[in-house]
């Protein structure tokens, strides 16, 4: 990760005064698509007096998008292939309509909110995911974007500003290209470059209260999880494997320098924050 | 038009050093549906050295999308009503798909450019525009936005970085609702506020080299058009219909302390700026 301004604004926070907090809220589909959760959800972010940032995936309106005009889903090994038409619609939906939705109720809750993707002030530049060898299949990833470098000044001044940050996953290759880039990854990104300026809290939301020891059971909740009881989860397939890439990634966090992860329900945003919900997940 | 801002950075430019100059410059429809077209053009604006912001328009692309999607557009005495279905469209198109490509190609020509709606760090809000009585339709106007104020205070902390603004003409009520605004109208509000600050420049262009004596000879450009003659032509019913909303437009834009309007063709768009292309109106 480089960071990279041509007229960096400067600031020198004061680590004798104790960084600020710096939230950075990963969202899904499934709060994105269900409009009354969504709104309440946002009344509540709204409220959270810290800076923060806002990772936005999409939900279910590209693919209806999509399968209304027609344009069959490119699906390898249960991973959506971004093509050249699906990236189109992800864009449309991603950074126009889901963005600026979100940003108009934060806006109605009298929170600042800007709106932006990785193309905005050259925030976050990636490079197309190369093709596995051999390939999954012709097209390669399609426009999948790994990520290259994350602009901190400019995000920096814009919550020097009081303003709050919505990202949708869209970045760029500094050619014109525009690329799909993975939430949760952007959202880690983000959260390992701010980690010296900030006090970063990390947290990834979805469907489930938190890391669950039994899939079944939504009381299962595992209060807080350790590197090494993480790796002896896995290694007993005690995991739910939707839920690895999304640890994978606040692990990663963790030894990058973050230092608290929060994963569980977006509903519960404020019991994630005070430390009565979800999962922390700890680097040990 | 009021400006407002929580925590307004404060700039005294000294009016003894003379202002600098901004370019607002509205690009259509008939540049933004021909690629080719409007690469070129945004090359061109990347290499303009002076601040600058650019307010772009729609095409024919959310027209298409609605035709994809089946959704029959309204139309009543020539002007599009955007009810709910159209209006998501726009915002997909405008804010999404057209807005966040040309930011790329921008950043590809190292200009950092920033991809902006008026609800973004509440740039503009608007009111929805009130039913003409009798109504037009039983509909009103949709979700038209008529313009309430601008936050020219957050634009010039962007333009004092020297990023370029791209605004998509989505607007908002500061209770949710999303709006759609008249691209020439967000450019003219624009020139007005900024106008104490920098020198405007306010740039219409549109597929004709300028306003023309005759419509069908391109080659019949008004250089200079000034108050007197513009009343004159009305009256004498020598203005296409089309022009009369955009030339009222820059009419008002002068009146209000604007100090030049420049008509012509976006691929023209050096030429308009040194002077030897397009109309150049001035209040008389």
């Amino acid at each position: 990760m480089k960071s990279s301004f041509n007229k960096p604004f400067q600031y020198s926070p004061s680590r004798d005064e104790g960084l600020q907090t710096l939230y950075i809220i990963k969202i899904g589909g499934n709060i994105i698509d269900d409009e009354e959760k969504l709104l309440s959800f946002l009344q509540t972010f709204s409220a959270v007096k810290a800076k923060k940032i806002l990772v936005h995936g999409g939900g279910k309106l590209a693919t209806k998008l999509a399968d209304d005009l027609g344009i069959p889903q490119k699906m390898v090994e249960g991973r959506r292939i971004t093509d050249a038409e699906t990236l189109k619609i992800v864009t449309m939906v991603y950074a126009g309509y889901i963005n600026k939705n979100i940003v108009a109720q934060l806006q109605a809750n009298n929170c600042n909110a800007i709106g932006l993707t990785g193309i905005d002030g050259n925030i976050i530049t990636a490079h197309k995911r190369l093709s596995s060898n051999p390939p999954l299949w012709d097209g390669g990833y399609g426009f999948a974007g790994d990520i290259d470098s994350v602009n901190t000044d400019f995000l920096q001044l814009l919550l020097e500003q009081n303003m709050t940050i919505v990202l949708a996953p869209i970045t760029h290759d500094k050619s014109g290209q525009l690329l799909n880039t993975n939430a949760d990854t952007i959202a880690r990104e983000l959260a390992q470059t701010f980690c010296a300026i900030y006090d970063v809290q990390l947290i990834y939301t979805f469907e489930k209260a938190g890391v669950l020891r039994n899939i079944e059971d939504d009381a299962s909740v595992i209060k807080l999880l350790t590197t090494k009881e993480y790796k002896e989860l896995k290694e007993k397939q005690l995991i739910f494997a939707g839920m690895i890439p999304k640890l994978d990634n606040a692990f990663t966090a963790l030894q990058m320098g973050v230092k608290k992860v929060i994963i569980g329900k977006a509903e519960n945003l404020d019991d994630l924050i005070n430390g009565s919900s979800g999962t922390t997940i700890v680097y040990e």
